[in-house]
């Protein structure tokens, strides 16, 4: 016979902890709770399984109900009291529980049982009239919203009007009396409202409150938490049934939380708050403020400790013995009913990155759990919140608008509308935020200038978010609710106006605008954080490289440790002062002679580039990316910039304005760029490469140390592409080694950004010695999306539920990722030692990286904030591949 | 023992016509016409293996020159001469075949074996010393320039001075005398030129000949043609050493060219040139006009026929021979010796469109070939030629700008510079020609009243390309080099400034721009092309459909006997007139609500559209696409069109700008469009279905025909916009079909255009119906290539052989193609019996076509104007796969 029914009690249990899937996770905690001797009120789980039957049938089916039945006996016997029973009622709770935690999404039913007569069976047995009203009271209320359907308003007004005409300020002030008169008018509301009488037959309470939590599995909130959390509706709920212990009944009762170690600062103190009197809801309620469980200096006398101390000491032992039980922080839910401790759940405990480093660093130290497992407790992503300054928690926050939290960390200063105004008051030694409407190459050196950057339009990974989080500064992009007016130089928001030279403070973890100067506190990267690096780096297959393009965004990867630089973007380096000019002046150029003049000035600033690069890294690979963008980035756009240029070149405004039309594209993002660039002007690749090559042997000699430069083609969809590049790369290298009379090893390689180039794998590997993934561009081309412009529907997308993940941020593994996998078979087909990498931005995400370490990548490249983040996603990746 | 050389002689031979691969096909027909016994000079061929072998040693193999001897010593043998002798000296022609005609690309030499001993042996035996001489200069010249590398000057700057000494305006007037000295000054100048004199050995001149045109092969003109053509550099080139035969030996001798029919109509008779007492080279030399091989009225007496009526009457009987044997309209040249008639080459001769279909189907018809062959004999891209009116070719052409080849046909008309101008002028009965920077919606009516368009910008898929091509209008696209003056409204170019109202001629075949007003010849469609048609039909598996979105269009395409419509655009019914402002109060509307209000009013207007193409295609298959442009694609786009405009609508003109800032995208190629749209505005789409299935139902009860509506979905990149969409669509036919009480069948499918799209195909095939390859934009994102900013750098990458053909003309098949192959296999994985076509623009382009042949797709669809092709090219590609 099928087992749908698991009961617990007493030192017994049918299920245990591993019985998850099958009992939920409460019923499995419970099981195991009680199976290792706590103090668990006895009860019963009807399991996942009867749930998915019931939800088919339209009804629970007759076994079950025969089961649940047994198991009732049971909990009778072991409570030693009767179920409906008018003397000493066994009162019970109906609490749903999936196999994860899905807090407050379906329903439960506290007090079930009560009725007129058996709420009497438990005054006199209480001998607490009182007290049996409030909980018959707190039943019906549950009752009837959650398995009738009556509105929970109905019941708020009568209790309102109850404790106005009793001039009480909380429930428990509430006389025996009152209570009564109470429960009187809720069953008369509901006859009014339902038609229908509330039921006074225990069973029939039990049969359509259990019916009730099983479809509340498939009430819209919980759907759309299982969506958005990827939870199979296949899995179903387990029920569980539990003989009630009541907090509410008197002085010397209690109910609370506690958590085994500090959740914000992974103290191992116990942790919590308590209510004396009062049942679980209360807590969470709000209507009374809890008290601490143990002492502490302002509230002398009301913790737990002080007033019950003998249920604390049991409950600092029972913390304990189920942390080294779980080999995890729990977090548990604990009744104290006339003086005796009942434990009602217990959980692995929320907490804090920096609590989550310290419990499972120390958990480790001490052989609670391996150090495997203590990496796989931190969540990779949250070490965001430690790499940056944060806004003090105790400051008081007035958010004046919300965008997309771009790029992470805190920071306050004057409002600046442009780079210009920026650089000025950087040099006046004033903080600024650059508010702009978006970001563009011309912006670099505000951006460079400010300590934080706030822009009305963009996504993820516009141009500002990008080069802020590059930068390692705070950046909040596509605050749509905010208007930026340039004119009177102000920004309206949230009905407020503030001008140039006003305060703002961002917080980039969160994307929120707040209004004036909040308090700051620092990151913290010592102590127990480098701990779990040097523990992730011992785990780790994948390389962890970093995306720089300046000394600055390199040295600070090479203080997070990064493996070497996986992409460094040259074409930042030509946006700035001078150079930006000098571009210019190339763009305009009407003959290939005339182009080489002007990029034969430019070469020795590229070389001096990338000779400081190749010494910060010391060794350590750099792959460089030839100049990519479309060259109208670098030209102005409106007619009074192009003049002014055209000034500045001493060249005629007319024949600058005529070459802006020329190169004018419909669609940038698929212009003549990268590799198209280099074929139709193979002279700007030619002089990039010669500045490589020069660089590389220059810092070598000073250094001593080998430099192997790793030349990376963009935009590659033909192998003949590659080939056409490739050979003026060699012939060039060949030069530059002869008249040095050096040889140094180079690779050259491509991006994989265009689906055609993963396709062709096979062929590309025979031309290229490395490929690297650029997911950023393969996403846009594979799904057809412009991340400039995806903002708009892609927002609708998430809402709407078509999607679950912005694509831009969880790498598109079953599009992109299969285009990955397509091209990583295909090309290790031709050569299958072959150099693969990724550089987008999901090469710091942690999710990204567990499909990459899948694939078989042999590193990952991030901006270098994120180093950290991936050095322990990697260690994470590679343990789950480990364990299968 | 491997058989390096093959000889042929006097009806025996050891090739013959099958050896082509070893002989080269010009080798292989010598062995051919001497194996069924024709007059052939006898003669050896030299395989293609020895040719590749040579230039792999670096020198010809010693088994090669022992069986070039002893072929050698039989040619002597069958010729009654001897090589090198002093008297009766064998004189032999050494010239290149490979596999397939290179013509001009390779190096032949003639007269080979003279010197100044074997000259004087020809002169005394043939009588006929100015004769020897002449051909001994003739010799020289080509060894020399040929082998020995002299530059070809050298030798015409002697012929030109004797000439004038001897006061001679041709060479065949020049006496012995002048010969003799010329063949002095020749060996002279080689001798001044390269320190080295002219070799008198025959056996080294024959050798070194050989050695020069194996490595002829390998010549930089040869290597391009090799790499336009696809010829792969392993087949090599075979040599064929033959006695020469003279026809530049007196009046009774001559040499020709015949054609067995008429290359330019067809016609059943033997068609040709001829010169007397001549060279093969003085045909093509062009100084002798030469003159018709049958009699014809304006050149009375000159023809072969009359001059020299047995070689004539010969001829006509061997060419008859020839073109039944080989089974195919042959190109014969000839050459008569003193009365006799040699042939020295024949091959399939090269025709018309307009000759191609009726020599296939006369030869069908007479038993000669089979229907399939007949059918392959046509190439159906040149049916373009026929299906549109063009230009007399006897006109006279002044090329004023040169464009892309956009839209076939031809067209002259008044130049006008916009839209407006060309509606005006149409209403006045003028044609014109709309010549614009480039097209947008705005401008349909315009190119709709103009009889051809020409745009400075944009490539072969640009929108006035795609647009003219749906009308069937002559179009060309990218005439970079002519400068639009819209303020003067004149056009430079050329040198020429052509103002409003001045005439223009477009060649759309051919890309030209031409001065002034052309005769035209019109098309014909009937005749040999329908019988063509009609047994094209009997052999294609694919259905040929449509593109179409106009009464107009469909009208043509069914008149073209398309089998359905693939692809109906319903964007373009919202550009024109009142239309567009309802459209545009569309979008500015503020609320959902709003929005509907606008849509209903458009709903009538596009029931009546679909109503009437219902009507039209009378019962096949209708495909069409919901709405797919960007919003902003029907916004003004200058601040005072959009001022206009607001004041039209009779709106605020700071909202429209306000809706055109917000609309504007970066990239809109892969910004808000298609499903994006349609699940951001989910109205637009529910009005466009409701008027589908209204119209479907009025439709079917008018004509009492079924109508089978397919809704095509476009952009689709996620299952779950197709889902989200189709419950929607669902969800409106049931309600349509409940209010009309008539039940109807239809489709839900969705256009595979993203690379997404095409891998997750099993995944979509069970949400879609069908799916159709969007193969233009799937061309843009596999490539990443925006098809409206490519010709800069396409253009570059076709000139440096980066690519060989332009991946948005011819089916990039490795990339795009195999995206394609993906999805077929994965979609027919789900749902084997899946309905697939293609309808972007490679749907009308034959080797596209014989792709999707191989890939088993159900259909293809193209512009109305190319279905024709695509019916011949389909009946092609299922001729060729039956063959394997």
């Amino acid at each position: 016979m099928r087992k749908w029914v698991y009961t617990f009690a007493d030192g017994m249990a049918e299920g245990s902890a591993a019985d998850v899937a099958l009992l939920g996770s409460k019923g499995a905690n419970l099981a195991e709770m009680s199976r290792i001797g706590l103090p668990v009120p006895p009860g019963f789980t009807i399991t996942t399984d009867a749930c998915n039957r019931a939800l088919q049938d339209g009804e629970i089916p007759q076994r079950v109900r025969e089961q649940v039945d047994a198991a009732l006996r049971h909990c009778e016997i072991m409570s030693g009291k009767k179920f409906g029973a008018i003397t000493n009622p066994l009162v019970v709770s109906v609490r749903s529980g999936a196999r994860v935690s899905m807090p407050g999404m379906m329903d439960t039913v506290l007090n079930l049982g009560l009725n007129d007569e058996t709420v009497e069976a438990l005054s006199e047995q209480s001998g607490d009239e009182r007290f049996a009203y409030d909980t018959y009271r707190r039943f019906i209320q549950m009752y009837a919203t959650v398995v009738m359907g009556c509105d929970h308003a109905l019941f708020e007004d009568i209790l309102d009007a109850a404790r106005e005409n009793a001039g009480a300020s909380r429930d428990n002030e509430l006389g025996a009396e009152e209570l009564r008169g109470i429960v009187k008018s809720y069953k008369n509301a509901i006859q009014d409202d339902l038609d229908e009488t509330f039921p006074q037959d225990p069973k029939e309470q039990l049969w359509r409150t259990v019916e009730a939590v099983f479809k509340s599995w498939n009430n819209p909130r919980a759907a759309t938490y299982r969506a958005l959390h990827n939870i199979p509706v296949e899995w179903g709920t387990a029920v569980t049934v539990q003989a009630m212990v009541f907090g509410n009944s008197g002085r010397n009762s209690a109910t609370g939380v506690a958590f085994t170690r500090n959740p914000s600062t992974g103290e191992n103190v116990l942790f919590g708050e308590f209510l004396v009197d009062a049942q679980g809801e209360d807590v969470v309620a709000g209507f009374r403020t809890p008290d601490p469980l143990s002492i502490v200096d302002d509230k002398p006398g009301a913790s737990m400790q002080e007033r019950l101390p003998e249920p604390y000491k049991a409950l600092t032992s029972l913390a304990n013995d189920l942390e080294q039980h779980f080999g995890d922080m729990q977090d548990i839910e604990f009744t104290v009913e006339a003086g005796k401790l009942w434990l009602l759940q217990t959980r692995a405990g929320k907490r804090t990155a920096k609590a989550a480093i310290r419990i499972a660093i120390e958990m480790a130290n001490s052989d609670v759990i391996s150090r495997q497992t203590a990496l796989m407790r931190v969540d990779a992503s949250s070490l965001d919140q430690l790499l940056h300054p944060s806004i003090d928690p105790d400051a008081k926050r007035k958010i004046i608008a919300s965008g997309l939290p771009a790029s992470p960390g805190a920071a306050c200063g004057e409002i600046v509308f442009s780079s210009a105004d920026a650089v000025a008051a950087k040099a006046e030694g004033r903080d600024v935020i650059l508010v702009r409407p978006e970001t563009s190459p011309d912006d670099i050196q505000g951006m460079e200038a400010a300590v934080g950057i706030l822009t009305s339009r963009g996504g993820m990974t516009s141009h500002a978010a990008v080069v802020a989080r590059g930068m390692g500064k705070p950046c909040i992009t596509g605050a749509g609710g905010m208007r930026i007016d340039k004119h009177n130089k102000a920004l309206v928001t949230g009905g407020v106006m503030l001008r140039s030279g006003d305060y703002l403070t961002l917080d980039g973890n969160q994307g929120q605008v707040l209004e004036g100067k909040l308090p700051m506190v620092d990151s913290e990267l010592s102590g127990d954080f480098a701990t779990l690096m040097e523990w992730s780096d011992a785990e780790r297959r994948l390389k962890v490289r970093t995306n720089a393009d300046t000394p600055t965004e390199a040295r600070v990867a090479r203080n997070f440790q990064a493996d070497g630089i996986g992409l460094c973007r040259t074409e930042h380096m030509f946006a700035e002062g001078e150079r930006s000019n000098i571009m210019r002046e190339m763009i305009v150029a009407e003959t290939e002679e005339e182009r080489r003049a002007v990029l034969d000035r430019l070469m020795p600033m590229q070389r001096s580039d990338f000779i400081e690069l190749f010494e910060i890294m010391q060794g350590h690979p750099i792959a460089i990316r030839l100049f990519d963008p479309p060259l109208h980035d670098f030209l102005p756009k409106e007619e009074e910039a192009i003049r002014e240029s055209a000034k500045t070149l001493g060249i005629d405004s007319s024949k600058m304005m005529r070459r802006v039309e020329e190169l004018r594209e419909i669609n940038p993002m698929l212009g003549n760029r990268g590799v198209r660039l280099a074929i139709c002007f193979p002279e700007i690749a030619e002089m990039q490469t010669r500045a490589i090559f020069e660089a590389a042997i220059l810092a070598g000699k000073k250094s001593g140390e080998l430099v192997v430069p790793e030349i990376v083609v963009p935009l590659v969809a033909y192998n003949a592409e590659l080939e056409y590049i490739r050979t003026r790369i060699d012939k060039i290298a060949d030069e530059v080694m002869a008249s040095h009379d050096q040889k140094i090893e180079y690779l050259v390689g491509c991006i994989i950004e265009l689906p055609r180039a993963a396709i062709r794998a096979e062929l590309i590997a025979q031309s290229a010695d490395f490929l690297s993934f650029g997911t950023n561009d393969l996403t846009q081309t594979t799904l057809g999306i412009s991340r400039d412009d995806a903002s708009t529907f892609l927002s609708t997308y998430l809402r709407k539920g078509v999607i679950q993940l912005d694509p831009f941020i969880n790498l598109d593994v079953e599009g992109v990722g299969e285009l990955m996998r397509i091209a990583t078979e295909r090309g290790r087909k031709t050569e299958p030692e072959l150099l693969l990498g990724i550089t987008g931005e999901h090469g710091g995400d942690p999710t990204s990286i567990t499909f990459c370490e899948k694939l078989g990548l042999d590193y990952v490249s991030c901006s270098p904030y994120r180093v950290p983040i991936a050095r322990l996603a990697a260690a994470q990746a590679a343990i789950s591949k480990k364990a299968g």
